[in-house]
């Protein structure tokens, strides 16, 4: 079993890597046989072909996309679960949403199961006072 | 499958219902052949009998244990992630400690699994400032 460290690595690289301009790099967070459910109830993406399309989803939101963890990760053995928010400039207000993330990892602690819970309808204008 | 607002209102009651004192009012929030894995990684627990052993726990606390929902419901479909915090006194200081649920539910938005991920390393003194 990966360490909690290590799975916490991961999770710290995951947000900053799904914002930027490395596709590849966040996908080799993932293990070759990845499942993703995001948002849960949407049909299981399997293999990194797959999952891309989520990267290309947020890159399709506009520039100057963050994603910040608000919500420290807890590591259970090879699952975690943490809080994240997504914000985005609409038109000309920055929105944020509030996700929480589950994941399971293998021995390498990379990604082999992601589950997202959001609502797309508590996307907001972003209280400057912060999460 | 039970309507979001009603999974809402279920997971409303839970904290409020689970540091009061009336545990059956507690379990009665879960189907008959409910499981808790509480923490993720532990055995599971199926039934209301085995899982009131959960509310047993945190009345093992100690006086004045209050659980507060500190990252809203995120509902999708019959399945929801949410964030609390347990705090209780510990001696003479007031501990806490952040915890994410998730939960699925059944049409009548009873819960049916109950997944808890939190560190028990991470209890730490309450900030006054709030989570």
């Amino acid at each position: 079993m990966a360490d909690a460290d290590r799975i916490r690595h991961t999770i710290a690289r995951y947000p900053t890597l799904l914002a930027g301009d490395d596709k590849d790099a966040w996908l080799q967070l993932f293990a070759d046989d990845a499942t993703a459910e995001d948002p849960v109830g949407t049909p299981l993406r399997t293999g990194r072909g797959q999952i891309g399309g989520l990267w290309d989803l947020i890159h399709g939101l506009g520039g100057d996309t963050e994603l910040v963890i608000t919500n420290d990760p807890k590591v259970c053995g090879h699952e975690a679960a943490f809080g994240l928010q997504v914000r985005a400039m609409m038109g000309d207000t920055r929105m944020a949403m509030d996700i929480i993330d589950v994941m399971t990892f293998d021995d390498e602690a990379r990604i082999t199961s992601l589950r997202t819970y959001f609502e797309p309808a508590t996307m907001a204008p972003l209280d400057d006072a912060g999460p």
